[in-house]
């Protein structure tokens, strides 16, 4: 499948730089911006110029190597150079748990190298598609297995709905929440995809419809207010999300707004679904309850874009992520297989299988 | 209490014009609109200028005045030039309930006479801010029961959650789902009201919150898909909603993502509270799924008051309203008493016990 690439590498380790493409621009441009200090990368990534815990890692292993060589320029020891970068890098979003896991493995670099450091970014940005392919496969089974009569040739559609951005904007790849969908619309698959608008910074109705569109998917933007009215229609034939963090238990943290849609599956008996790739699994947090939740500013809601909908002084409550528990949640298809039942020893066991079984 | 008014009629029933509080242009400008047509009134009523069940009741009726005023003016017998007006204002909103009742109480007046229908307007208006005050005191009743230790003098505040605009700008008075808190907060209970922001249409973040600081009270806008990560919180006691039609058994239409909200209402065990005059059941329809819904234009969503959000040709599902079940409703507060539990025979009771007991 084509899809949008989010994140490329332009030239050599020391002279190179990083280019995002923009989604706060996002539907309405395509454009990439260039990066070549971390001061302006680490503001892009609290801008949501790039975005998705996958995509946010991948930015910052890249940006480590933007560090290192804007570092030694300004006469820093690489090593100095990687620790501060990476400090920067992050504290710039609390939630995605892949930020902290791409630095980390660019800090066990040693000794730190600036060559190094831009070949495990492109590993863990390579990886990432492979990920994705591989939950993209996870999924399809999955979906076979749960909708049994849908989407194939001669079956009504499969009507899947989504939350957010878990697309190829989030990822290095096929995105993980669209991995499924997007290999199945290319195994001839007839589908229908709802994407909720994602309140307050609309990340459905900007990004995920527009890739979807993009590459050729039959989408509908729908209010998050209006998911369980459609799911009471029987428009809805599983729900899939993607992930910021999931904690040893199960619980998931992702986009303010996936909680609610959970509960609101449960309640409909729809499958509710959760695509994630191994690096988003925090197992040193036993319960979703430890997982930090970024709170923002008040503006997102009450002035959106510029736009004033509420008295400037109207107070808010603004957190960017809720955590769902692993009761509401049916099956977690990651790169190392499907998680289901969703409990503390499964994931331990579909993680460590795949540890065991996947080239690294 | 003081509240916005929203409707006003100026002038004599013949050469009079009535005033409407312009709902589309606040929080940002407080102005009132003068209409002497039927026609630009209808299109008032579409465009949302005044909305609310109740309301749209109320301005229906002064309609029907405008209507024989300038059908007469051209020459139609009164009769000929109510039966228009009444059609006309009639399909102008499909879902509440209020609107077909308060056209059919005009309708009854025989023989037409402009100086009756004025009265007959004033009357529903009039009598529409006792219901108003009449839900209020059953309110607080209920909120006594069902939150004890919360909202009195020395006790924490009671924390409550409404959607849309159940307030004073949507009725002839104190609101619906706000006359419990107005009249609480007159009485000095310690209130926080979240207001769910009510995509796509902002009901909440600009009328809600708007009319709740004007009168003093503390109010805090959350966007609709914030609602259960609040309630997972704690921070919400009880959630009073209004609605713009009953069926007999209970079953409510009310603003898009009311039905949401009761989900997790229910998963959170928080009670679940609509607020509603008499003149709200339609006791013809035995169920909610025989309660028409209103679908609105894919732009409401993806292109908010002008702001493109999704490509202008993104396919969008926009109904309106959804249907909550009874079984999802702990209680219906009503002018004539509170209906709990919410089953039909309950509410034939409390209606019919009401309507003897009620002078009118």
């Amino acid at each position: 499948m084509a899809v949008p690439e989010t994140i490329r590498w332009v030239g050599s380790a020391s002279e190179g730089y990083l280019e995002l493409l923009d989604q706060t621009a996002l539907p309405h441009e395509v454009a990439y911006r260039s990066y070549c200090e971390v001061g302006p990368l680490v503001e892009a990534v609290r801008r949501l110029e790039v975005r998705g815990a996958p995509a946010i890692g991948i930015a910052a292993a890249y940006g480590c190597v933007l560090g290192v060589a804007r570092g030694v320029e300004r006469g820093l020891s690489p090593e100095e150079a990687l620790t501060r970068s990476a400090e920067q890098l992050r504290a710039s979003r609390p939630t995605a748990v892949n930020l902290g896991w791409a630095l980390d493995r660019q800090l066990r670099i040693a000794p730190v190298d600036i060559e190094a450091l831009l070949e495990e970014a492109v590993a863990i940005h390579r990886e990432d598609a492979r990920l994705c392919e591989q939950i993209g496969q996870c999924g399809i089974k999955l979906l076979t297995e749960l909708c049994p009569q849908r989407g194939r040739e001669g079956d009504q559609p499969l009507r899947v709905l989504t939350h957010c951005n878990a697309g190829a904007l989030a990822t290095g790849g096929l995105g993980t929440a669209t991995a499924p969908l997007y290999l199945a619309a290319h195994e001839g698959w007839h589908l229908r995809v709802y994407a909720d608008e994602t309140r307050p910074l609309w990340q459905g109705a900007r990004l995920t419809a527009w890739e979807l569109m993009e590459s050729g998917l039959d989408a509908c933007v729908i209010c998050d207010n209006m998911a369980a009215a459609l799911m009471a229609t029987g428009e809805v034939d599983v729900v899939i999300v993607g992930a910021d963090r999931i904690a040893a238990n199960g619980d998931t943290a992702n986009k303010i707004g996936t909680y609610s849609l959970a509960i609101s599956a449960a309640y409909h008996k729809i499958p509710f679904v959760v695509a994630a790739p191994y690096s988003t699994f925090d197992c040193s947090l036993t319960h979703g309850r430890q997982i930090p939740i970024e709170q923002r500013k008040s503006g997102e809601v009450v002035c959106p874009s510029g736009l004033a909908i509420s008295r400037p002084d109207t107070p808010v409550w603004n957190p960017a992520f809720d955590v769902t528990p692993a009761e509401l949640i049916a099956a977690i298809i990651t790169d190392r297989g499907t998680i289901q039942p969703v409990n503390a020893e499964q994931i331990e066991k579909v993680l460590r299988a795949g540890e065991l079984t996947t080239a690294r």
